[in-house]
């Protein structure tokens, strides 16, 4: 299985801290090491990078937990192929262009008859089943929309059954972002948090590592954090529920409401 | 003016060389100061880094110079903004999927009156007329041909007429690539020289660098830099002849055919 790690922030927030605690298990505490990948948006512009690789001992990978990327929209994978070879066309996050916005998703789960579905305005340029996934949904997305449409509650139920329609074809774990709003889909495992103030210490999991986020935060940040395992031990992580779309902006849950 | 940089080679052949040339007119030789990008192909997949600040001066940067990524089609652009704010999504190279293909494109040059063109199927995410210029190539492509075509001279004049609407309307210095071949262009200035045995030595105009070509390569081994400018002084370069498109595959000229 690979894992997941998204992030969305009311403020441009770095991920060194979860991103060395996700890339320890491309090769160190777990057995993911048939490459990597993270994109971050800057305003309408992503930045990705990718290895097929193992994370663990990529120098890219070295850059990006070193070098403190600000953003407030982060997408991140690292991969344990089951389907389509190694190699970097099949690396996590995809990226296309729709309505003039940049897309990306990351995926995990193997997805069984995919192949068949119809492709109109997307194609895939590696074999995984998860291009694949990311091409329909947003070919289903843009025959709707023939421009960009505005985000509402309609619009988000109408991508979940397109999801809950991958998740009858087997595991569907998915982080997709479009430059302002993170989507989280969960078929089977995907934990999240929010962090704000009062902000305290939180310890990764896979590397002796501990951050005080008081020290690097103000009292305004909201940060939430999904990945597919919690990356912290001394925190409260929620698990996202089955087949329900989870939707953020600037850190904050936008749908499912919150009763 | 911006500068623009590309390699294409039989054998994956690293650009560490002719990058660091490059990268010193963003900032130390020359005043490109607005951002910067490259990107490298391995198979279908591209890896891209970008920055939005000056080259000389990102770690980004110093990453590409130092680790010899080996690829046999790169793409790279330095930046002077004239059109368009600098960030992010207005930095070259920019990326679009077509045929199930990753196209790229670096531009330099402005182009008057290309926004009030028609776009189908792509669309910029970006304010740049390099961007919109991309996505109207991409699409007179994707309208003439619906599944990836082989490439002959009878669709390279066709990209050539197109660049040359372009070329009329400013100035279009353009290095494209798809994955095999790269495609060059010029409407005022590009540069160009083919390496193969008997290599020789090389010797940076904008940095004091000396490479043995000779120690580094082997005597099939094939490949063709393209740049705005010389990047050495003492091997001879030729000039890109205006308004006819040069074609690439594996480090040799396939178009226009050499009588």
């Amino acid at each position: 299985m690979c894992e997941l790690l998204g992030m969305n922030a009311n403020v441009p927030t770095d991920i060194c801290f979860s991103f060395t605690g996700l890339i320890q298990r491309s090769g160190v505490t777990g057995q993911h090491r048939d490459g990597w990948g993270i994109t971050f948006y800057e305003g309408k512009g992503v930045r990705t990078f990718k290895d097929a690789d193992p994370g663990a001992k990529s120098r890219v990978a070295r850059l990006v937990e070193d070098y403190p990327i600000k953003s407030c929209l982060v997408v991140s994978h690292i991969r344990k192929a089951n389907r389509g070879r190694v190699c970097l066309e099949n690396t996590h996050p995809f990226e296309r262009e729709l309505w003039g916005e940049s897309w990306t998703m990351a995926h995990n789960g193997q997805l069984k008859g995919i192949k068949t579905k119809r492709l109109q305005y997307y194609h895939p340029i590696g074999t995984t089943d998860s291009e694949y996934a990311f091409c329909w949904l947003l070919d289903r997305m843009r025959r709707r929309h023939r421009h960009s449409p505005v985000r509402t509650t309609n619009f988000w139920l109408k991508l979940q059954a397109d999801m809950n329609t991958l998740s009858h074809m087997g595991v569907f774990n998915a982080l997709m972002g479009d430059g302002q709003y993170l989507y989280a889909y969960s078929s089977k495992q995907l934990y999240w948090i929010t962090r704000r103030a009062p902000f305290g210490k939180a310890r990764l999991i896979d590397k002796e590592v501990t951050v005080d986020f008081k020290k690097v935060t103000t009292d305004k940040d909201v940060v939430t954090v999904i990945a597919t395992r919690p990356l912290t031990d001394n925190e409260q992580w929620t698990r996202v529920e089955r087949h329900q779309l989870y939707v953020f902006r600037r850190g904050v849950l936008m749908f499912p409401k919150i009763k």
